[in-house]
């Protein structure tokens, strides 16, 4: 039976983009899918109930890559309708920028068959990724060259109104007046 | 039965920060729920299959108040797990900036009791409102101020890999490399 209220939409789907700082790399992974086996995508996975898009990424790059790694801001996030194959199904794809806190790979064989780091530029000009890679990959360098204020939607947490609960909001930084 | 995908985890509900321009002004109204009915809030509701997060946010205003709407950017998006009284499910509320094309309200009493003009700078400082439109009024002060390159998250439609579909891309503009 289904335990999903009927009015959950969206399916949330995160993705890390993992950088380095001194080397100025992204960490790229090829998975198992034998239509995208040749792309090099960024790492990421469907969020578990209750997890916040940071904790998401932050998780599914760990397990997929061995990289542990820290929240930094939403860079994009995708609205998509229809998935082909999931009748009434939208998709909301959310990137992640993530600091890098180790740079040792040790990844997941069984659901990963590649996994590196790659210059961010390569991954701008690259044939064999996603339109969607080559969008964070220009944000990455722009961030980089002008700052990541310049990219980056922040990332506050707030009280709800009701009980104890607290939410997350995210939007742009602006000065406190 | 359930006819929504198992992994469909999010409701995506989107409001409508309406904007005059000429006044400084945004659309505001005071819904029927008893518990926030002397609350001021954005107009918005949830999402039909389908809907990009900008056509939510215009039909629900016009729905609401009778006032048409142009989609500009996003604002800001909440993110909040555990709904009181909803098991499991969490909820996505994405605030969008539009551009008011008229301005006499026409309001639908059965979900509305009161509607609107209010200044921003008075939503800013309201006792009778939520955080949330406290922040998204602070990102309209400021937008008017510095301009809404400083606090828009921008939204782009590119095509998707496979079929002839579209999805769209949000996120802060860049200049093109």
């Amino acid at each position: 039976s289904c335990k999903i209220p009927h009015f959950a939409s969206h399916q949330v789907g995160v993705a890390g983009c993992v950088l380095r700082e001194d080397t100025k790399e992204v960490l790229v992974v090829q998975d198992r899918n034998r239509e995208t086996s040749h792309m090099w995508k960024l790492p990421g996975g469907l969020s578990d109930p209750g997890e916040y898009f940071g904790e998401t990424a932050v998780r599914e790059v760990f397990e997929e890559t061995g990289i542990q790694s820290e929240f930094q801001s939403i860079l994009t996030i995708r609205q998509l309708h229809n998935y082909p194959g999931a009748f009434g199904k939208s998709d909301l794809y959310i990137v992640c920028r993530l600091r890098a806190l180790g740079h040792v790979i040790d990844h997941c064989t069984e659901e990963i068959i590649g996994c590196k780091w790659m210059d961010v530029s390569e991954l701008a000009t690259s044939q064999s990724t996603s339109l969607i890679s080559t969008h964070v990959a220009r944000l990455v360098l722009y961030g980089f060259r002008e700052g990541f204020d310049k990219v980056d939607i922040g990332m506050k947490e707030l009280p709800a109104v009701f009980r104890n609960m607290t939410y997350k909001l995210y939007h742009r930084q602006i000065p406190d007046s």
